[in-house]
């Protein structure tokens, strides 16, 4: 017997790798490859950084206000924290205290099952379809929580609101958690679950600042759902650490929410450049889902994906690939700036 | 039977009042009275924003590396979270899994029974001695992990080194964590628990950046341990949330360590006028601990705390007051400017 016997073992989660070489040409992250809004710099060089001796306002109160007018909805029915991972990781430990086995897609975010470990929570995989899709009825079932990311990770796939509606309404007694962390990329506002907030006090929408505000390196993410939900998640955040988000932070997500001209450009921009390239990976003999995401999911016929990652990574292009069923052929490729799509296109046109 | 019963339901913390008005003399939350070294102003003017785009360091490498070097221990041995708070939960919910009961003192920092209730772990409380000191004896029996603020919070007292190894020592199954979020303003460097780590592999010594180093807005606390202790810690962090501090708290908090200089001589002035309204004090009737802190804790031989504390509060002076047993007649009124304390004072004449 020792200390060691009383201490938490997890499997941590690992992250798509982060090279310092700034030649590298970083399409595995999903980060957006434009700046942030010019008025978040403008916050931040305004900054009197004396101030930072003060706790930062722990109601966080600019930047839920700021998301509150965005969506259209009263500040008591948001929740912000440092990213959206932050925000999920809470809301496991804050929602899903059943025995029961809560619910998500066999293929999905990798930290769904990282979470339910660290909390000790049991789960289920519910396994997509062959295309990737959701299949609804494996939701209605008893369970003691659902949580699907839409679009998903790493599928770039979207899934019907109406499907989603349908699981949400035969879950009454569950929380169910939509993952929106891509969603800005989808192309009509009715593709997100957030209207359905006021329908119903059990579904939490979760949201992120790093990809389509390209604030990863501020950390900011948040979630909507009824004042009930946002009560028992502050509650818990406030046993765990009262002040969050640093003063910086949640000035420069303040700025970025109010200049919605230039959040819109930026998606377009990242949409058109996923058009392109989407077509030209066709041309190249990939297959790839419809992608509403930032990020493209392809298969080559021929050259396995373990291949083409690795040659691309010698050639200075990172994407991701995972070593998991069903998805070891695919790679998924975050859509940078032209420049870079068109370096990859280039490479791969030499290389397959 | 719906959502609701499977919420995990707390009671949470509940942090100094932080009023907006800024005429406020703000003695309630132990924040510096100085702003953070010139240097982190520097870091923040020089930082280029486009950067945001991209996920922090997950490492955390700049601000971990210049921490290493200031306390000549190997980076593997600190792990860097969003205040000490942060660093804390993550310790209580890494190391103290274990069905036997946690123990602390009666009267401590009120963030240990909230995060035992968080994640469910026993506690028992070990009372203080009349004069708010530790009685050694009482850790000496089984136990499920310790964890001792040294300085104390609110009682400003420092516990000797000698007796808090003792604890170490007798305690070879359990992790023990001396949080030294005040220990900067002690009078000497051998105050700290910190040189132990190389003797013991489960002591756990804690810091924050939000005191001595006027960055309370920043959010940044750390701990430093074993390697085993600290890869631990960082298994849980990376099952929580890969990416914790953002870009700029990492390289302002670098730039902070870096400015030593700075760093003691805000600790000297907040000493110096320490013990100048120390004295202040016990002329106008308080009894008050020897503060080794950067506030004092003090008790009216006339006058009941709460009777000042509103007075005080009237009079735009706040200073912070709890209703719980041993310590309702005692304020705690953190160190701010000369010009605020003696403010302070003036009032306390014409009132008392």
């Amino acid at each position: 017997m020792n200390w060691e016997n009383n201490v938490r073992r997890v499997v941590p989660y690992v992250a798509g790798e982060q090279p310092q070489n700034p030649k590298v040409i970083k399409l595995n992250t999903n980060e957006c490859p434009y700046p942030p809004s010019p008025k978040v710099t403008e916050a931040l060089r305004g900054y009197d950084t004396d101030n930072l001796r003060k706790y930062p306002d722990m109601n966080i109160t600019p930047l839920v206000n700021a998301l509150a007018e965005f969506h259209g909805i009263s500040p008591e029915r948001i929740f912000v924290g440092i990213g959206s991972d932050d925000v999920l990781s809470m809301a496991f430990m804050t929602f899903f205290n059943s025995n029961k086995p809560i619910l998500f897609p066999d293929v999905t975010y990798s930290f769904y099952d990282v979470w339910a470990d660290l909390y000790k929570i049991p789960y289920e995989c519910q396994p997509l379809d062959e295309g990737f899709n959701i299949v609804k009825t494996d939701y209605f079932k008893e369970n003691g929580g659902i949580v699907i990311a839409n679009p998903n990770a790493p599928t770039a796939i979207l899934a019907k609101v109406s499907d989603l509606e349908e699981i949400i309404q035969a879950n009454p007694n569950s929380v169910v958690i939509i993952d929106e962390a891509y969603i800005d990329f989808a192309i009509e506002v009715k593709d997100s679950c957030l209207p359905l907030i006021d329908k119903y006090d059990n579904l939490l929408v979760t949201r992120t600042f790093s990809k389509s505000r390209s604030m990863a390196g501020m950390r900011i993410g948040y979630a909507c759902g009824s004042e009930k939900l946002i009560k028992y998640l502050n509650d818990v955040k406030f046993s765990f650490n009262s002040y969050t988000l640093s003063t910086p932070a949640i000035l420069a997500g303040a700025a970025s929410v109010k200049d919605n001209d230039y959040f819109v450009s930026t998606c377009n921009k990242v949409r058109a450049t996923r058009t392109r390239i989407f077509q030209e990976l066709q041309r190249l003999g990939f297959e790839e889902t419809v992608s509403h995401t930032n990020f493209l999911f392809a298969a080559h016929e021929k050259v396995p994906a373990r291949q083409i990652f690795d040659a691309l990574k010698e050639n200075g292009i990172y994407v991701r690939h995972w070593n998991k069923p069903r998805i070891d052929n695919f790679l998924r490729i975050t859509v940078g700036t032209d420049e870079e799509m068109d370096t990859l296109v280039a490479f791969l046109k030499r290389y397959l």
